[in-house]
């Protein structure tokens, strides 16, 4: 496949600024995405569960694409979140991000009703139909609660314009062993997200890392992707040492508040959380800044 | 407790029918509606899960709910589902509702993030104060999978708005048992739903059925709940027996399923499931038509 594929390296999923009544801010998106062109990331995930996809009206996700393809300008593909509980809303937003000039779709089997194999293959041929971009299947079970068979994963990509899959770290840990299952049945690009694992992921041989931090610090988390992705064990390692901190708050209060609690402090903007997502308390909120200050002096500085 | 609460007895909750870009039928709607009035179920759950809340849009709810104050003219108090991602959104909802004449309201945690206890008290807290009507907690993990503690069903009792728990059924199927740990805890009346174990929940004790059976069959599903909730165990396990061979496709495909499938054949009225979810095969089909035949037959004749 291409190496300029969207799929294939670091896709850094950065979150959305909205305000407290989910209205988009796209000034503020826009300063969010500057560093992660400037760092030059394999791909932005735009509107993926940080970037508040489901907790956002499809005016105000349309509102993020254009914002975000008038300011990125070609410069780095988006990859532009289009999952919705019914069939025909996803392939509006599929249409619209392709209207607005996203280079490719992330589309997660979103449930409420829990899908059958043959229902989400069926969505996910619809919303191909519906807008024929290169499309990534985003396999989320922690917030679909949908869990892809291997025949269900073999069957999609018999579809033109599903490329990729975006997959949870395996319960076992054995990413080596599910990426040789996986290549033996299809032939999609093949990424982890979960970023506690990515630098083992990519070491394992996965094709991207699909990345919270990389929306957060992207010269770190492009370093720890180049490294990993050219075999260095020790360097990946080591940067994924540093980073250990912060994977510890992502699991112990899920990375979107982490993310979140950082946007004042840290990012060039603001943002609310969508409500019934809370901030955090003012100590966890301490703890999550305490360990992430050394990562963003360190991501100023390029000191890598 | 009233003896006229909407959460002691039989709550019936029909489909909402709608085509297949969501908009809602309300004629169709009045024509199912009537049967339950004519029965005399204690409340209609209007807009729960097998009425496709999840699925349609603010507006269409609305345009149901108005439409089902209409027809219903108060003999039925009228339980609307007001459950959405957004807080903001479900307090919208709960407004629109109250404004249009519902008489209480059902509120299940939808998530996408998984929520925190923490997150869901202060969700189900803000839709109280949005509109003051009596609230049951739609506890539904197989659609929200958010799990309720019982401390959290003990602090939700503490507001004076919240009045009932609609509980799945336990995995270890002692609704005696949960039932007596509840009500150590809270003074919520407490109803079951998953329809295959209303009856022996009743007989344990419930304070109510929240039934799909009971939107498509409601004369058959009162007097199943009135034998129960007056112990006579031979009569309701009788009548249990009868409606056995649903249950095994209800749980076989999913209540929603079997009952969209009934809509054409039994029920006034004509609906498409929401997409992505599908129609049955047609030897699924008729395998739900043959064994629903003859409780249809009985329904019409009230032979009970």
């Amino acid at each position: 496949m291409s190496s300029v594929s969207p799929f294939h390296g670091l896709s850094a999923f950065p979150l959305t600024p909205a305000d407290i009544n989910g209205r988009v801010d796209t000034e503020a998106l826009c300063r969010l995405l500057e560093p992660l062109c400037d760092a030059g990331v394999t791909s932005i995930g735009l509107l993926g569960s940080t970037g508040i996809y489901a907790y956002l009206t499809r005016e105000e996700r349309l509102r993020a694409v254009k914002a975000a393809v008038e300011c990125v300008k070609g410069r780095v593909p988006i990859v532009v979140g289009v999952g919705a509980l019914r069939t025909d809303h996803a392939q509006d937003l599929a249409r619209n991000a392709e209207a607005a000039g996203a280079d490719a779709l992330l589309l997660a089997p979103v449930s409420y009703t829990p899908l059958t194999q043959e229902e989400a293959y069926q969505h996910f041929l619809a919303v191909t139909k519906a807008a024929p971009l290169p499309l990534c299947i985003y396999n989320n079970p922690g917030t679909t609660h949908f869990t892809f068979s291997r025949e269900l994963l073999q069957r999609l990509s018999d579809i033109e314009a599903i490329r990729a899959v975006k997959m949870p770290l395996p319960a076992d840990g054995d990413v080596r062993g599910e990426l040789a299952a996986l290549r033996g049945k299809t032939d999609l690009a093949i990424g982890y997200s979960g970023d506690w694992g990515g630098a083992e992921a990519l070491l394992s041989g996965a094709d991207a890392w699909y990345s919270v931090v990389g929306g957060l610090l992207p010269r770190t988390a492009l370093a720890l992707t180049k490294a990993a992705m050219a075999g260095d064990r020790n360097e990946a390692r080591r940067l994924d040492g540093l980073l250990e901190p912060l994977w510890k708050m992502f699991k112990e209060f899920g990375s979107i508040r982490v993310v979140y609690t950082l946007v004042e402090h840290v990012l060039p903007a603001q943002s609310e959380l969508p409500r019934p997502l809370l901030p955090l308390a003012p100590t966890e909120r301490q703890r999550v800044l305490d360990v992430t200050e050394p990562l963003t002096a360190l991501e100023r500085q390029s000191l890598l």
